[in-house]
């Protein structure tokens, strides 16, 4: 089976009627609505690339551990989505969920959803419990206010704003999940993973603030130059649109060569290759939507 | 140490400026200003009462029970105050979190309160892994789409509600973990302790509606007549104020003889006994606010 396949397909489960039991009609629709179609799912992709990195012993804790980061994720994209937030009415090329039902079914399918992953990660604790304990304790310390996407997004109600801790919780904090979930999910200490993932997010923060200043909404499926217009901290903002293209180039480079020694080690830093090719594929101007 | 003081010394440390963290100010005192000073903890005191009739022997495990069952509890009330839910301006006597500090920092309270739950559950894994995994499950299913507080909501969202199914899930579900959980918190089966929760919980939606029926704001710390105002299922509408009086006597002796057998049976027979004539406390009739 494919990365993407076995990730769809262990969402899917995840969500499935049978799944979702005694979930009241609305909402059971809501969730897989906020899931499907996904983006690139980019960080259950990587997760799982260092977890087969690292031998994959566990295939069960990994799909889960994938599954849970990919439902933060896109809890945290329902709920940035809301008026109060955001207020996005598009998210992937169709209406945001709060657009699509309405603003109260938003709030609870994002809750829903990061409830959900907790649920799926426990569920797996009979195949072995000191990962699965050790995978909710991660993934809540990089979800949560502690540092994680909540810390994240609340650093935009403060006045003065660090902008390294800004883009750390709120973009990053995902990407060091992946790695190091990836990594506890086949049995590796989780530490060593830190910094792939780190430079990994940071690498997606920076092409998304070039994007968001160079593209067209259409292009994007979201509504371009929102950061400028909520008045966000913004890597171009820091440090122009060439100081940021050259900063990305430095933290890629500076991404696989911080691949820990694992079995995979070759193959994965060919992935990273790859995803930094993707990801510098950024014109180097382009008509505003 | 007195039940009262075992569950805010408790929260207090789950919400320590040290467990917190990296938190960015506002954040760090939104989360504790939407836990404290706190209600009845009805919720964590049945839970811990249950783990005491059931012999207690991991202490730890169950104050991280009842700390994740009244975060969950308290981040539900944070949401369920937003303008789009109950838009409440008042939570226990003081302002709500969103009037207090803003809409977004309200719904990352809610998520980060809920997200610490599971955090704190699973640092207790090394204590009891078994124990530890099975209250995350049991939380996950009692607060998520599948029948939990979540799927509660959800309800008030659909066309054709069943109230029976409503009230388990939005008012019942959390009792049902208070049960639930302080048996598995002591290394007893879950199973046994749902009819009292459900009870229990059933007791409290009912004396809520006969309360939000015939107090006013000023006695209730919130505003009255809200479910009225809203349109929501109710048991006084379904029922009239003095058959769903009755029915409240029915519920709280049935939740008192459905108590399974264990060590401090007798004592926690005395316990509900005494919170169901506070419960039944309720005025004849009274001024509305």
């Amino acid at each position: 089976m494919s990365l993407d396949k076995r990730i769809e397909s262990a969402l899917l489960k995840a969500l499935s009627p049978e799944a979702l039991g005694e979930c009241p009609p609305l909402l059971a629709t809501a969730l897989p609505y906020g899931v499907f179609p996904g983006g690139a799912r980019i960080r259950p992709t990587i997760l799982v690339s260092v977890a087969l990195a690292c031998g994959d012993d566990c295939p069960a804790i990994t799909d889960a551990a994938a599954v849970a980061l990919e439902l933060m994720h896109c809890a945290s994209l329902v709920h940035d989505d809301l008026p109060a937030f955001d207020n996005a009415d598009i998210r992937r090329g169709k209406p945001s969920l709060h657009k699509a039902y309405n603003e109260p079914l938003a709030v609870l399918a994002g809750d829903s959803l990061l409830i959900r992953g907790f649920e799926v990660l426990a569920d797996v604790g009979h195949v072995n419990s000191d990962r699965a304990l050790k995978l909710i304790s991660k993934l809540g310390q990089l979800s949560g206010a502690r540092g994680g996407i909540c810390a994240g997004q609340a650093w935009e109600s403060e006045t003065k704003v660090d902008l390294a801790a800004y883009h750390q919780a709120k973009t990053g904090a995902l990407f060091i999940a992946a790695t190091q979930m990836g990594a506890i999910a086949a049995g590796y200490e989780a530490e060593p993973w830190f910094d792939l993932g780190m430079r990994i997010g940071s690498a997606f923060q920076i092409a998304d603030d070039l994007k968001d200043a160079l593209m067209s909404a259409e292009a994007m499926g979201k509504p371009a130059g929102q950061d400028i217009a909520n008045e966000r901290p913004n890597a171009v903002k820091t440090m122009g649109i060439e100081g940021a293209r050259k900063h990305l180039q430095d933290v890629l480079a500076g991404a696989i060569a911080s691949i820990p020694s694992c079995p995979g080690e070759a193959k994965l830093a060919q992935m990273v290759q790859l995803y930094a090719h993707k990801i510098m594929d950024i014109p180097a101007s382009a008509e505003r939507g």
